[in-house]
């Protein structure tokens, strides 16, 4: 046995937890599921996970693991993608919890809406689009002085916020005017092996 | 120098640093931030916090940290409110950021509004109650089965969701509908030492 996947490619929270173990070299199976699709909403998938998301995965004895940065910090452990110290393993995880709450609900969500939804611009809620220009502007802020999120070199804080951050423009972000976030992605994107978008 | 806490005790997110801080017998000074009158955005506060929040904690060397799920992982490195165990880990980090996602941005926010933003509860956003009383059902779900969330034993992740649940019905939600929900309140009280609401 081995560990499985369950994850939808177009998910970004479910590509973090690809990247992640692409990166660390460990092999898994991907079971693609479609949420557009309620793929996630069936029996089948409910005794996986009652909540119903993806990612989720299975580990060898056959035990789950739910929520996208809870599970890639459990595959990276003793990894280079979790800094030793504890100060900067503290901001790695204060990135991480910053991304579900104040990026994720934003960017994510409009995407979401815009491209899979196929909801009208006029009809999304303008929220949407407020949380997540204030969002970028913080990781602009923070990255013209720095190449990634946490102590000069890769971490999960990075792989967990390009995640999102390099589809932004699917949700009608201008990533020109954040041009300290646009090189990091591509930055990320050329650790991770990843195409540019 | 010693730690400094940054925080508004009406905050579930800022008590859960300070209950932290206090089970473990940490020295820190308790700095009061009173967010609805406007503390966190004066520019003194955001020289600490660009982003504006409680808690925001300093450490004796100067440095900052953020968001109060990282800080209190950050203080509990080491002792027994994190599991030792890699699985049981994850496990709580998994109730952490869904916490973050699908507990507080419902529960809590509903309640800011009622009780402090003196909204009339025809002016909320239904989405609020349904998502809290989603939260609760998996929370008495689970609870129904285990005296505690992760492994039958306190962790952070039970101090993570008491912070908001123990004041849930401050914000319309009834734990009488959830009995599991409530007698695991009592149970992370009587740990934490906290008067009964």
């Amino acid at each position: 046995m081995t560990l499985t996947i369950y994850g939808d490619s177009i998910s970004g929270n479910c590509l973090k937890v690809k990247w992640t173990a692409d990166r660390l070299g460990l092999a898994y199976e991907w079971v693609e599921v479609n949420v557009v699709a309620g793929a996630t909403r069936t029996p089948e998938f409910r005794a996986l996970n009652p909540a119903a998301q993806v990612p989720t995965m299975v580990l060898p004895d056959g035990r789950t693991l739910a929520q996208s940065n809870a599970i890639i910090v459990h595959l990276a452990e003793g990894s280079s993608l979790i800094p030793t110290d504890s100060y900067w393993r503290a901001k790695m995880f204060e990135w991480l919890f910053w991304e579900q709450y104040s990026h994720e609900p934003y960017i994510a969500v409009r995407r979401y809406q815009i491209r899979y939804l196929h909801k009208p611009e006029t009809d999304l809620d303008p929220r949407l689009m407020q949380g997540g220009e204030a969002a970028l502007a913080r990781m602009q802020a923070w990255l013209a002085a720095s190449p990634f999120l946490v102590n000069g070199a890769l971490t999960l804080a990075d792989i967990c916020l390009v995640a999102y951050t390099r589809v932004a423009h699917e949700g009608g972000f201008d990533l020109t005017q954040y041009p300290a976030v646009r090189d990091w992605v591509k930055r990320v994107d050329g650790e991770l092996g990843l195409d540019p978008l």
